[in-house]
Formats: structure tokens, sequence, C-alpha cells
């Protein structure tokens, strides 16, 4: 028998460090005649590398091929990361057989968002896609370091079940061993069942809807950020754990991945002041009276009126986020908790970014007998939510928390149009691969 | 327009500090005539109080009652923790509508599993089940860290596609907007794209199995610990990276996770001399001799051939982790790259833990010929994994990975017999609920 010992020292400068070669993927070579410069996909960078005029590269050296590269490093200004390789030898591990089909080394390709996606397995190659999704791992990073310093627990709850749940119409449905299930649509009832367990959890997980929109927003399979707290005294509390969990992610990022924020020019919201926050029916009123525009819808906002209220409130407080709260009891789930002072309207609160909602959240029912009123006004059979009801039956605190979309916060972070983008593999009505 | 300002100090201390108070949620009252003892269930511990004699309760105190408790804190050796704190007021913030209906204040309620089960949002309470799945939260923040630190990049792919993949009979399906869709059943061939954009990368997240197994150790969706990392040198390079990540979670789950260990009793593995690896033919050599038993499947192994091994390992080397390597190619999916030195076996593994498999993994094929040929010996149209074999195609370094099963490894770690106790809501072929 025999043991396997670590020893591959994998950073950059492991690398160096130990093999005196730097390995990476041939993202570009740029030939002037007189100079070339290869340019290196590392893991999270690029590598600029010199290659000497006497260099001859070998046979199979190609855009897209896997290398390990000779030589020494030196400080350069110019370069990314403010150094470059000078190569003395160059191997190819791989080689592709075909050509790369599209530009992936330029930073805009020229692809319409349609090929872009058809060739993902290769688009995402790109730095900006690099960037991107490097910045969509900093966002869950921070989503998570934040609410474990709050104290909260991490849950893993199951993506199918029994259905009959809120919302059904726009639930995918399918067999399951004679059985009917249905794809988890949030994790809404299950992270309530865990407050009665830890009192604050959260899960980063996917969520999917089967919603006929084919919009620039909306995905039918996204990433859902969840947190759900125990023990509020106010439906304000969540939304300023809310406030405390993007202050700490955009602190990472600044921090972290500051190389990325740069690449794609992003400029991160200001949120020291706090987030503002404005009644639902005044937001409404607000829009209408501001841009004489018409209330059609009493009950629900627009797409342009969040876009509206966003630009009145970044106007008025220089805030790109802005809280609208109190959400009309009819378009809220059976859960909702009802304002004590105003049942038309709910203790719950949806946060607009640049425009747009990228977070739901608000009080739950704790009691059992109001919630089963509730789910009787909803003209819901509160039989079939027999094991939802068991944690109102036998004890539950006041609580409350909030889902927020991993792809539209990101896509209002880098000021992406079609949050398509946003996702790595996204998932829309016509849109199943890659 | 008003402002929150996150002002909760939810931490205990926080919480003693700001309000004089503790919250929590009754856990259970005990009452030896002279003294009352209240054991309070906080988000991670649970906390003692004593009620003295003159304190008459609220007369909606009970168990299960969302509590706020005044009184002194003061050291106490005998409670959990080390504390104790003397109560001088209770306020009920909520009461449960009905008594709870099994002793979920005892370490072993003695439910059957399915009663246990069946009632899992309240029996998930117990202080058993919070410190397992308090483990289950460490075990995934170790495997993160510790891939953070190697460079991995975190990803979320997704969990509906169009299928024609590995094992579609072991897959559900379900129609999409008019579209067949499947569920994935692991993230493999998106996560092998993912290494040519970032090299290394990591996804924690559910998978989907379709299969009949009614065993202790299946669940039909389960939590799957994925990392894919390329420039490897040899399929050892992955196992080595494995163990690296063991070594992190188990220190991880030591230093912040030591109430959860105690109070379960595990004893973590030690692997600090390197985990022992055996070819697969010769294991199946080896326990057939040592146990006197006859060889039935040669090209798999049966769960108490893994068992068998196990012992066997550990007898000759004290460790109770074992790979087994070079599984039979015709057991391994069309990815799996074969032995150059025999083609009948892969350059693959698996890892047993305390006598069962908990991971799957090994080098990929990166070659595009290579892939297509074993593609058509195994019978596949490679016409339909057009998007898959891009990444052959366009370049791809060596490269590989492997699934660890979130569920198992805390099975087999806290020791439990049924796997299905090591998901908050297990999903089997007969359980959809709760």
């Amino acid at each position: 028998m025999k043991r396997i010992v670590y020893e591959a020292e994998n950073s950059l400068e492991g690398r160096e460090r130990n093999r005196g070669a730097v390995h990476g993927m041939v993202h570009t070579l740029r030939d002037f005649g007189d100079t070339r410069f290869l340019v290196l996909r590392l893991p999270k960078t690029m590598l600029q590398c010199v290659l000497p005029a006497e260099l001859s590269l070998p046979e199979d050296f190609c855009d897209g091929a896997a290398v390990r590269v000779y030589g020494d490093m030196r400080a350069e200004e110019r370069a990314p990361g403010g150094r470059e390789l000078l190569v003395s030898r160059i191997e190819v591990v791989s080689a592709p057989s075909e050509p790369m089909p599209v530009p992936i080394h330029k930073y805009k390709m020229g692809l319409s968002p349609e090929t872009e996606l058809d060739l993902r397995p290769i688009t995402l190659r790109t730095a900006r896609s690099r960037a991107m999704f490097r910045l969509q791992e900093g966002i869950v990073r921070g989503f998570r370091d934040a609410l474990y310093q709050e104290g909260f627990t991490e849950i893993h709850t199951p993506k199918l079940s029994m259905g009959s749940a809120e919302g059904g119409a726009n639930m995918f449905k399918l067999p399951y061993f004679g059985k009917k299930a249905v794809l988890a649509q949030s994790p809404q009832l299950y992270k309530q069942m865990m407050v009665g367990a830890f009192e604050r959890v959260f899960e980063v997980g996917p969520v999917f809807r089967a919603e006929k929109h084919n919009t620039p927003r909306h995905l039918n399979e996204y990433t859902s950020l969840d947190f759900e707290m125990g023990f509020i005294e106010s439906f304000e509390d969540i939304m300023a754990m809310e406030e405390k969990v993007l202050a700490y992610i955009f602190r990472l990022l600044e921090s972290e991945y500051a190389a990325e924020l740069n690449a794609l020019k992003v400029q991160l919201p200001d949120i020291s002041g706090g987030i503002p926050s404005i009644r639902f029916d005044e937001a409404k009123r607000l829009v209408s009276e501001k841009y004489s525009r018409e209330i059609r819808d009493p009950f629900d906002l627009e797409p342009e009126e969040e876009t509206l209220i966003s630009r009145a409130v970044y106007e008025e407080t220089g805030c790109e986020l802005a809280f609208v709260t109190h959400y009309p009891s009819k378009k809220r789930p059976f859960y909702a908790m009802d304002d004590p002072a105003d049942s038309r309207y709910t203790l719950s609160f949806d946060l607009l970014m640049r425009g747009m909602e990228i977070t739901t959240g608000g009080q739950r029912i704790h009691d059992y007998s109001m919630q089963v009123a509730k789910m009787e006004k909803k003209g819901l059979d509160s039989q079939e939510f027999e094991d939802y009801l068991m944690i109102h039956k036998y004890g539950m605190p006041p609580h409350g928390g909030l889902g927020l979309g991993l792809e539209r916060l990101l896509m209002r972070l880098v000021g992406e149009k079609n949050v398509r983008m946003c996702a790595l593999f996204p998932r829309d009505v016509s849109r199943l691969r890659p």
C-alpha cells in the first residue's frame, strides 16, 4: 500500500519556485514582428510573456493550447499585474484539435448574445466573463461570511417536494416514483422550519420558476441567497440585516476582487449612510406625480415604476438602493404577515438597486390560528400544509427573512443589461443548453 | 424617507449587554420540586436558567414557547457552557397552540426513524440533530475554505438541462416548455467546462438520482461537494488534494465545532500520515483471500467488500480512510481516462471511509479524438455531446476531479447508520415530505 503525499505547490509563486515553470492556457499570441507577446490564461489572472526573437514555437503551439512556459519573471509596469515573463522555453502539454472559432482573447467579441451563449463553454474563457464570475463568487462569499459572523447556520433544503405550496402554477412538475413532485421555487417553507431549530439560518442554492416570461430580467433557474431569522422585533430588523450583509459584500469585493472590479469598471454603490426606505403606496404616488404617470396596477410595481422609484430616491438621497415597504397583502404570499395597522398591506419589502428589484423579504406569520385563517382567506386548504404548520402549532418565534437573486445583484453591479449573461449557463423559456 | 440603521446586537453577549435579557425557545423545564431549571434553546447552544422558588411562570409558558428571560449570568461548572442564568423575570414572546407531541428535549427520543422523519420540522430541534447539522455546516465550510486557499473558483451550474448525458436511466425527467429536461445527477460536464475558464473550480449543490435503491446509504437527492482541477500530472494529484481538503475540514471541526463533536462523541479519523491507497483488483483479491470470500462481481465493489477493504486497510495501517484506485473501465463513465498501461482499468479512484464509499473521482479525457473514440466504444452518439466536446475541440489541459457526498461523509463521521438522518429533509423512493 502506498500513501499519497500532497506535494504540488500550485500558486503562481509555487509553480515558479518548484518547477521553474508556469503553466496555463494560451489566451492569445500578439505578434508585432520584432516583438511577440504570449498572453497566458492563469486561474485568476492573465500573464504577459515576452518571446525572444530567436525562440521558435513548438509545432502544435496555438491559441487554446495548454502550455508550460520556462523563463525569468521581471517587473514591468505596463503588463497586467505589473510583471512579465521573459521566456526561454515553451512546452505544449495538450493541443486543441481545431482553431478557436471566435476571438475569445478580445474583451468584447462582438457576438450576438445568442451566439455567445451557444458557445458558452469557450466564451466563458474571455477576460470579461472571468471577471464577472469571479465577482459572482465574491458576492456569495460575502453573503455567507457576513451571516456566519451574525450567528447564522448554513442549511441545505430539498429542491424536490410534494408541491401544493405557494403559486403552484409557476412550478416545474415531474413524476417521482409514482408520485408527483415539484421543483422548489424558493426554500421559503423549509427555511422557516429551520428557524425553529437554529433561530438564524441561510441557504445558497438553485431555485426554479416555470414562468413564461422571456425578458432580459428573468431566468427559469437561478441562484437564490436566502436567510431567515427569529426573534425579530419588526420587519425592519431584516432590512437592517440585509444592509449589513450588502455592506460586507461590497467591502469584500473591494479588498479581494479589486482587479475584477477594475476590469469591469464597476462603481460599488455607496450605502454608508444607510439605505433609504419608502412605503409602497407613497412610492407609487411619488412616481405618478413626479413623472406624470398614470397608476395602472395599484397592487404591484411595473418594471418601469421600479426604475422611476429608484431614480427618484437617487435624486433625493444620492443612494442607488431603495427599500420599498408595505406591499399589498393581495400580492404577497400566504405566509406574509399583515400590517396590524392596516391589513390591506403587509410587513414586507422589496429592495431596488439601480432601477430593479433584487430582493423580496418580510415578516412571516408565526401564530398558528393567524396562519390558518390567512390560508383560508387566500383559498388554500390548510390540511395540505400540515407539515409546514407543525412549526406554528408547536412554537415559533416572530421571524422573517428574504431572498436575494444572485444574478440580479451581479447584473446591477456590473451594469449588464441581460440577466442571462450573469449566469454561467442560463436557462430560459427557449434555452436548456449548453 | 427614512433610513434603517442596524442596531440589534444579537450575539448572546450582545443580548445580555443591551437588553439585560436573553431570548430563546423553551427547550424544557426540569422541575425537581425545590429547584427548577429552564433549558433555553439558543441558536447554537442550550442555556441553563435557574428559576427561584418565588418566581411564578407566565400563564402561557410551556415547552416550545419563545421567551425573553431577564436575570444574572453566573459561572457554573456543571451547566452546559460553564454558566447559568439566575432568572428574575420571564416574558413569553409567542406561545405554541398545542403541546409538543414528542420529547424533543431528550437526547434520544426513542422514535422510529419513520416517525422522527415525519415530524422533522420539530424533531430537528433536538440537541442531537442540531449538533449533526452544525457539523454538516462545518464540513461544507471547510471544503470551501480549503479550496479557496488552493486557488479554486466557486461556480454554480444548472440543475436543469437537455439530458442525453451519462446514465440517462437514473435521471429524473420533466417537461420544460415543450422540451424534455433532466435534473442533473452531477455537475460533471459543467465543471469540466469551467476548468477551461478558471483551471480550478468547485461547487456545492444538490444532485438528483432517480435510482430505485431503498437502502440506508442512498438518497434520491443529496448535496454533492465537487471540485475539478486542470494541469494535473496524474490522477494522484486529485487524491492528494482531497487529502488536503479533508485534513482542513477535520482541523476546522476541531477548532470551531468542538462542542458538537463532543456532544456526538465523534472521534475524527487520523489522516496525518497520509491516506493509504490500494488498487481495485488488489483490494478485491486481498479481501477474497483474507476473509475467504468469493469474488462475484469482478467489475464493481459490493457494499460488503467496501466494508472489508476498509477493515483490512485499517488493520494494516491504522487509517480509517482508504483510496481504491484503477476501477475497471467497464463501470466508469465515458469521460474517465483509461490507464495507458492497461486500458481495462481507468485512472480513477473511490475513497472509502469507515467501510463506505464517500467519494468518486479520477482523471478525465482531455483529448478530442480520444474522447470521441471512447464515446463510440461506449455506444454513445458523440453528436449529442456537441456542447461538451467544445472544450476538447478548442483546448483543455489534463484535468480531473471528484464528487464527495456530504451526507455520506457526515454519516461516517458521526457513526449514524441511516443516511436519511444526515439530510435535513431526506428524499427517498417513498419520501417526498416533509
